[in-house]
């Protein structure tokens, strides 16, 4: 299979890509990848390999592009070059860490939507107490939803848990401000109606405060309330980092604790750690479109490459298609 | 002033309840408490004072009877009986730890809403990581919410903050998924118009993963994403604590560390202890109606008489009710 990367997205690009790519071709010696970027900013950390061709793109989408506008804009961007690829049949999926609106607009735009999905849905697996990750879309591709919509969401999620992530039956929760069947807003009691009939392990109703306790593992929210959460989560553990930060430099004494304990904190910080779980992707249009962390390391490139060649393997976004069409 | 406190609400009542009273009573010297509940339960921690009446009542609202007919039911109990010293007048507020759905009914069913005001909301005090603490609102009261809705919740916050916590121009930020203006879905946009014509110090949006870092004084959102975004800070910081204890067991090593940081982590829980804050307050009300936390022990009740106090005592209610009709 081809697997198209975008060179240029991310804070760590092009260096954390090119590694990424490299450790992957390694790894998987059933994938071929198309490396668009700059061709002189990637050079120092290229190695010539038979199942890698580079393209040269001049342009970039940078982290503050018009979301909207730029992969229309830039066509000779590594971004807009990536997404064509995976447009005409030259690529069986795509990936990158840059601007996520871009990449979302662009995806939609070029690689376009699975006939019979209303709106596509970001979904990405966070960390669990318990190592294992639960699913979580959408995480912002769409900030309105209908229930209609979380239907999808719960369908497309069931079936990338079953293929990607190995699930029988994969326990599908929706995201409430209780458990009870008829809390919630005006969209979570009629999408709770729509997700007790469907053809699924749906679980009912989770709170936000059960998530990384590992509640369900496919969980499915719109797309506001899903970045909301996302951000809720990843303010608060960066906030408690901080002042754990301050409380273990706090005096001499703390520090030499700081240190006894570091094998712990370190095993602590490996569990909340987001670079094996692979990116975040854009469910619901015709080909995987992946979006790894604006801050991934060469890992978490890695982990993005696995991903998507999972998904292009299992014949997800086919299935998508299939199961859709059924409905 | 007369304060009614429901002495059999929450998980450590009566004997925090009580405690907390006969330590408010101590140190404010302008306060009567009418204290309800048994008599029987109540007494191996009472002691006499001048300025404490204890009214017996027979039943109790449990934790899980049915919010909505909880109160009208049990018309003997102790919540019941609270609420209705506030709406004939006998008391100028009150307060429970107890069943918080039970409480907004009644509140809203007993006390009544303020002539203007379309929905209560529930406002609490959340720690940030300069000790300074944030007011939220709404955390529940109403899961949906239409845009004039928000724009009361925020005159109401901005009324306490500078009545209560004596900020002069209260920053006043509507929570989003992002900081840019078009940002959000439909009902944060249409919100937005609202704010910034409104007569308070509106910041604009302001993203969850920045609320402990304290970004405004004052958040407002609808009453979904309020309860969704206080339990996934809840649950992310329960989380992390406890995978902190497990990391600081893991050896022997760890365990001198942890006693070695003890004082650093003492202080990190202080500083997100929210027994300092007081309790959640229901906006909108004719008179303050006050929700401790379910775990109240005696330090957060003082605390929330001292609130209840300052409440009565800045004129809230009225200042509410001025503002609402003018707008």
């Amino acid at each position: 299979m081809k697997l198209a990367v975008d060179g240029m997205g991310g804070d760590n690009a092009p260096q954390a890509i090119v590694e990424g790519v490299m450790q992957a071709l390694e790894d998987f010696t059933d994938i071929e990848i198309l490396l668009y970027g700059r061709q002189e900013a990637m050079t120092p950390y290229l190695k010539e390999h038979p199942r890698l061709t580079v393209i040269h793109c001049e342009e970039v989408v940078e982290a503050d592009d018009d979301p909207a506008r730029a992969v229309r804009r830039k066509k000779d961007s590594s971004m807009a070059r990536m997404l064509e690829a995976v447009a005409d049949g030259t690529a069986d999926a795509c990936l990158s860490a840059g601007n996520t609106g871009a990449l979302m607009a662009g995806g939609l735009f070029k690689v376009g939507r699975i006939e019979g999905v209303g709106r596509p849905a970001l979904a990405t697996t966070l960390p669990t107490i318990d190592g294992k990750g639960f699913l979580m879309l959408d995480l912002g591709a769409n900030a309105d939803a209908k229930p209609e919509n979380l239907l999808q969401y719960a369908i497309m999620g069931d079936i990338y848990a079953k293929k990607v992530r190995g699930y029988a039956a994969p326990r599908v929760g929706l995201l409430n401000i209780g458990t009870e069947e008829k809390k919630g807003n005006e969209l979570t009691k009629a999408s709770f109606d729509l997700l007790k009939e469907a053809n699924m392990n749906f679980e009912g109703n989770v709170e936000a405060r059960e998530l990384l306790n590992g509640v369900a593992d496919v969980v499915v929210t719109d797309g506001f309330t899903g970045n909301m959460v996302l951000k809720t989560i990843e303010g608060t553990a960066g906030t408690l980092f901080a002042m754990l930060k301050g409380a273990f430099t706090s005096s001499t004494k703390a520090k030499i604790g700081a240190v006894l304990a570091k094998n712990g904190l370190k095993d602590l910080k490996t569990k909340m750690d987001y670079t094996e779980y692979g990116g975040a992707a854009l469910f619901g249009l015709k080909a995987p479109v992946i979006k790894a962390h604006g801050s991934s390391n060469a890992r978490a490139i890695y982990s993005a490459i696995k991903q998507a060649r999972t998904m292009v393997e299992h014949d997800v976004c086919a299935t998508i298609q299939a199961t859709i069409t059924v409905e």
